[in-house]
């Protein structure tokens, strides 16, 4: 990488003039004088999902539900599929847009167990919550057993067989996982692997396809930008989907799911794991936002999210600040978490100052880097604030220590 | 009841002048010249739906990811369910909207499973047939054994124990079932039921906590008009809340979702079968036509909703026309079907004439009625196009024959 750390303003606002990925931004809705670092979490609105929503709306009210057809709703979540598809290094057909992460979760793996050479369930102790409590709750109600492994250990742990729940990307440190080794070692012991990409969709250069990844599902509120609880998504490798039933047989994944039929004939493909009638609105803003991913190559983005980490984590250790992410740009995905024993106050001085980031119990601060609307030079004024911040400890004002219910 | 079929229009324009219902009809966003009766499929918007539609975006745009707590987003879904509750006969805490109603079936029943005398799972071989696909699935996945009841079976076979999976008012014919009469018989014999509210929620007057109910699901875009796959919602009754564990316990029913534990702490009530983050633009515009139903009385709605089928019923008889749905009001709900050999291009020729039903193959038409923004005099209206279109044969043109995708 020819990359080169700016060591000054002057320097990262050289790198944004020459940011390929510098119009973009425009596409964004976003408040004046905020510097948006919390894109991992919930991404911002672009202009044509307001448009495409704006359209839905008038559609409801004109065609009313001539609509599924006249505007497309039917298959809109294949074809919302298909797009991010092109994102994942899947191929047309192999995801369909679908209730949230923690049910498709619970598909896949429910459909995955009979494939697998064990009826097994495996999950990691450091994984996000929904994960586990998902592996759990399918376990009480398969009969499967569930192994909870200790962090990193989902590779030693392959050679069990059975089914494995894993994030490409660590919702704390940032972490990758090597997607082709882990898969190539999975079918040497008749093991299959459920990808959850929620924290990797839309930044990472993944090829799922051909790193001989089967099955993944991923959320796309967050670096896709789909709005506050945008339908998740699942991807089934074109390979393995015919065999796969889902325990969720829901009418909008059946063949004919007009001909109301006793017998269940599921769809082909992915699109097998629809279930239920989609949120047509919410879905709607997410098909909008994925416009901004038109003509984008994924490599640019990954790689810009990467140089935004490297900026913050070589000024966060000037700081003396401990990184909990990996600061090999290779290991990483689209943010950096530092430990900050006052972090909750410090995060929301920063947001005083109109830096948002965000914070995770007991110390941890997340910084999420979306590459389509950030600019080099805001982050390295997010820094300065937080430099500031740190070194007049003005995080220790009775206001920045209040708790609101969600942080 | 002392209310009078309309032998004219002039008498239907009477009834129209005395509805005390009329006023809501001004709250929906309806092309001009159209007559809706397929709100029993998707309904219609409301101006306050937009409005908070509008409001959402802009919090989404502005305040971004602090909308979670700023814009109320966090407990929408419960504060949602709320409102749904009181339109049920169901208390505060006792609804939670969340998922579609397969993915609801599913967790209910999953749920139920092992508090009900027998480990079995019972549908009747009409129900809606999304309805015996979930069941299907789940057995598949539990090892409770399915079996499928012929139809009007479930009183009788209540005394096997397992549990049921039933509608309130049956999809095709508008049967209403006698929720207090089965919930006794449960009773006796350790059976549970799970209701499935889709064609009864907003229409009926329903006491599900009186009548015994314990266990419900349902649809929000037929009569709640909450927008295209607005999500669905769950009821479990608060003596039986604490006992159900979800099979899907995503971190949305968590007692302390941000508290990421690694132990599943299910909140009260309701609320623990939510499951992932919840669709928040397609949750508020439901959240904004349920306004519409603020300061309505359920009796007056489910009044006129059979009034206005009534009249339906009565000019379809007098063309000779076989009644699907019970011909006495208190069995029926919102919908009436018809049998009519030619319903598909009799569908479509309606439709040219700006009146809105739909089509069951292989030969149901039917026709629902909105009690909040129908007229009287338009289902008059309604039916004396049915009449000519008939009398002239007038759907025997080849545009009435050409099949779209859905109808």
């Amino acid at each position: 990488m020819t990359f080169q750390l700016p060591t000054s303003r002057a320097e990262a606002e050289d790198l944004d003039r020459h940011d390929p990925l510098a119009a973009a931004a425009r596409q964004f809705e976003l408040p004046e004088g905020v510097i948006y670092l919390v894109g991992h979490s919930l991404g911002p609105p672009t202009r044509t999902a307001k448009a495409k929503l704006a359209a839905a709306q008038t559609a409801w009210s004109n065609d009313l539900v001539r609509s599924w057809n006249s505007a497309g709703w039917i298959d809109l979540a294949e074809r919302t599929g298909d797009r991010i598809a092109a994102l994942i290094g899947a191929g047309k057909g192999e995801v369909v847009v679908t209730d949230s992460v923690s049910v498709n979760l619970f598909k896949l793996a429910a459909a995955a167990l009979p494939l697998a050479r064990k009826y097994v369930l495996f999950v990691e102790e450091d994984e996000f919550p929904t994960d586990q409590y998902i592996v759990a709750g399918l376990g009480a109600l398969s009969s499967a057993e569930v192994r909870v492994l200790p962090p990193n250990e989902t590779g030693a742990a392959l050679s069990a067989g059975g089914v494995f729940i894993r994030s490409v990307v660590n919702y704390r440190s940032g972490e990758v996982a090597g997607i082709a080794a882990l898969e190539t070692e999975a079918r040497r012991h008749g093991a299959l692997i459920i990808w959850d990409l929620s924290h990797a969709t839309g930044i990472l250069d993944m090829t799922l396809g051909a790193s001989g990844a089967l099955l993944a599902t991923g959320c796309t509120y967050k670096y896709l930008n789909g709005g506050p609880g945008s339908p998740a998504f699942v991807y089934a490798a074109r390979s393995i989907a015919s065999k796969l039933n889902s325990p969720l047989p829901g009418w909008m994944g059946h063949a004919a799911p007009f001909a109301f039929e006793g017998a269940y004939k599921p769809k082909d493909g992915a699109a097998r794991f629809a279930s239920g009638t989609p949120p047509i609105l919410s879905l709607t803003a997410l098909d909008g936002t994925l416009d901004v991913f038109d003509g984008q190559a994924l490599p640019e983005l990954q790689s810009k999210a990467r140089q935004l980490g490297a900026i913050a984590i070589a000024r966060a250790k000037t700081l003396g600040l401990e990184v909990l992410s990996p600061q090999d740009d290779a290991k990483r995905g689209g943010h950096v978490s530092l430990r900050i024993a006052e972090g909750y106050p410090v995060v929301q001085a920063l947001a005083a100052r109109g830096v948002l980031a965000d914070f995770r119990a007991p110390d941890t601060v997340r910084f999420g880097f979306s590459p389509l609307f950030l600019r080099y030079e805001q982050v390295w004024d997010a820094m300065d604030a937080l430099a500031d911040i740190l070194a007049t400890r003005s995080w220790d004002q009775p206001q920045f220590h209040a708790r609101a219910k969600v942080t």
